[in-house]
């Protein structure tokens, strides 16, 4: 289970940084588990490792190898919550580089993520000559990013299948009931999968729309749902020992002492994207009503060099959450070099990991020096398992903050503004007036 | 030239916020141009894109185009500033999955920034059966990182074409006199190539330490040094319609108003790194004294369903730079749907360029009516030249930004605080009494 330690944090910490949120903390622990409060029609999540559909659970396990048998390459069409869980699954147990290092199984390709045509056009020419399957997730398959990638790569691909041996290739992860895409799935037959009601896009990885590119990435799902489970019937007894809680109260307790930007680190590359999921977890259920702490990521210690300077003396409005993978998959030993030409012998014989464990403590108590609050969260290990319970952890936590924090952690009110603009300036039907208007402000 | 816009800035700004930095604009000027101030030390990359030196220069085109015709990879041994740069320019004028795509030349690879084992593990995998060679980056060569992996690289090397073989396989670019690297260099016979003293790591991108993994990479780097010094000129000239100035002043403006971080936003997936050595360039600099702008970066439009619900409606600390590039380098034409299942047929036959366009439009209003002030910064087209200048004009307003801050903009003295921990830490000698101290903190 991930252990938090809020220890280095405590200079900066009234001393009922956490006893006197225990009231607030078992009321909003309450409203997850009993499905109650502000944003209480997503809460899907809180029990889905337990309360998945095993049906489709195991649809989701003979599709992935019906790709990974059929298919060089899988084209997943997303954007946000769509696209950044399995992302960041694939990134952080696979590699940064997995469709380079991949041992066997389909590249996997992100697409309908943004509006760059040079990235698509990247994406195009990978797929000559290779064998490929496509699988769009969209709730109501409106969405302009995923729907224009859609639109592009579904053409191909029925231009090399032909219009029916495209649709054994088109996996769609939509709506139950509703929805363009969902009707279009009906129609043409393709294998559908659910994006659950009850399952807001940002807390949505351990369903289908992560779970189908998650396992098509050879990744043990089952390990990764066996970790969730876990974490899921430890974080649901209330109490001061509840990591979530811990966390929760913690960056909270920063936050009212005005660090106002949370810093998540890790000395992982492959970390990147898990960050970037934690990003928009975080910074999507709080960042409402002008309040939330600001979620930001580095990786260490490459970032020592380039953040560090900023961190250690910059504006004194941060705090740090290191995540900690207690021991590493392989091992590296320092070899020795008769001249010590860099003066490191000190270091020879001794596992590169050793280093890495120093360099940790060593940042936490500079950092503290320096003013920067630090947090930790540890998990054992860089397994799905572990990966699973640090998802749940991080879920299960975010819901506790939102509800510290007072807003409402389960809606998106603000995504909606960009949209409307982008829309009335494309000439969408329906968007004349607002259209008029906007382009006199971007002509006045 | 960049060309920088602050009209969306404007009602967060007083109206005299470039006219009332006008005396403190032209002393910042003078002082990079003159040679003077604090950091005067470090202003070699002022007049670098001129001042370079040719004969290094042409030795660097030769020794990329022996690494592109005997190596299938190149390893980078660097970190902070002798890593980020070329990285950047890499990704952004290659793809970030450069490795993956390149048509021609070696696959690069980033190590020594960083202690992951599990990272340096799956790099030792892909080099294996290829032909491959060195290029080791560091002033002193002591640097933890680095050397560590130059280490173990080198033996690897050294293993794979014997002492004598390897040495013609390892280029170093450190320093030019003195220091363990340039000692060992020295002896060996190793190509060499100077990292300039009168240059900061976060500063060298246009010298050898980002020139020769660059070109290795078959980029451009006369269409890049051309760019920086077209930008090297025209930034040179004083005055209110000096783009450099512009974004100087704009962003010390926002600062003083209460806006505290400041959002790099591409369209370009490709821009990651490009953002990450952004990051260093203003962070290192500005972060000191207990002041500086905390520098971040999004991903537009994949992040707008991420981070735009905080953009939009959360804490009001928060402006926005936008990078644009003006044209894509390809088209993509989306196509018509005769069901219009997506409802987007008013696209049909429109370039996705268009909605990038309108979809910049759109997120800069809409950021800017939830209280966003958005600044942008338009260079023609993601070329080399294009890039060259974008560098030019980031190290130009960086210095005069700082300058305007009152800080030194060319220091970086909290870098040492981890370093002394980790030493201390890992046993290395002379550091006895530090490493009590700190075990005594660790185990308190």
């Amino acid at each position: 289970m991930p252990k938090v330690d809020a220890s280095n944090a405590l200079n900066f910490l009234p001393e009922n940084w956490l006893t006197g949120r225990e009231a607030d903390l078992t009321e909003a622990h309450a409203m997850l588990q009993e499905g109650r409060g502000p944003g209480s029609d997503f809460l899907g999540w809180v029990h889905l490792p337990e309360n998945y559909d095993k049906e489709e659970y195991a649809r989701i396990k003979a599709a992935a190898a019906k790709i990974r048998s059929d298919s060089q390459a899988l084209v997943v069409i997303g954007i946000g919550g769509s696209y950044l869980g399995a992302r960041a699954v694939i990134e952080l147990l696979g590699s940064p580089n997995y469709n380079l290092c991949k041992k066997d199984g389909p590249e996997i390709y992100f697409v309908g993520n943004g509006l760059s045509t040079d990235a698509m056009l990247e994406v195009m020419e990978q797929l000559k000559g290779k064998d490929w399957s496509i699988n769009v997730i969209s709730k109501s398959g409106t969405t302009t990013e995923p729907a224009v990638a859609f639109r592009i790569f579904k053409a191909m691909l029925e231009e090399k299948y032909g219009k029916e041996g495209a649709k054994g290739r088109i996996y769609a992860t939509t709506d139950a009931h509703k929805g363009a895409l969902k009707g279009l799935a009906d129609a043409e037959g393709y294998e559908e999968f659910v994006v659950p009601d009850d399952v807001g896009g940002r807390y949505s990885v351990l369903t289908a729309v992560g779970l189908l590119p998650i396992a098509a990435a050879g990744i043990d799902i089952d390990a990764l749902m066996a970790g969730a489970h876990e974490a899921m019937e430890t974080l649901a007894k209330p109490g001061m020992d509840n990591p979530a809680w811990q966390y929760a109260a913690a960056r909270n307790g920063l936050y009212d002492g005005g660090k106002k930007i949370e810093l998540l680190a890790c000395y992982e590359p492959s970390f990147r994207f898990f960050a970037e999921w934690w990003k928009q977890l975080y910074g999507e259920s709080e960042g409402k009503e002008g309040k939330g702490i600001f979620p930001a990521s580095v990786e260490f210690t490459a970032d020592l060099h380039s953040m560090g300077q900023y961190i250690q003396e910059g504006e004194r409005h941060l705090f740090e959450t290191v995540v900690r993978f207690a021991e590493c998959n392989g091992q590296i030993i320092i070899p020795n070099d008769p001249d010590n030409v860099d003066g490191l012998n000190f270091l020879s014989g001794k596992p590169l990991s050793f280093v890495a464990e120093k360099a940790f403590q060593g940042v936490v108590l500079a950092h503290v020096d320096g003013g920067v609050p630090n947090l930790s969260v540890t998990v054992p290990k860089r397994t799905a398992n572990a990966v699973g319970q640090l998802i749940y952890f991080f879920e299960y936590s975010c819901g506790l903050s939102g509800h510290l924090l007072k807003v409402n952690p389960f809606n998106q009110p603000g995504v909606e503004a960009y949209k409307k603009n982008m829309f009335a300036l494309l000439g969408k039907p329906g968007y004349e007036d607002r259209k008029a208007e906007l382009e006199a402000r971007l002509n006045g």
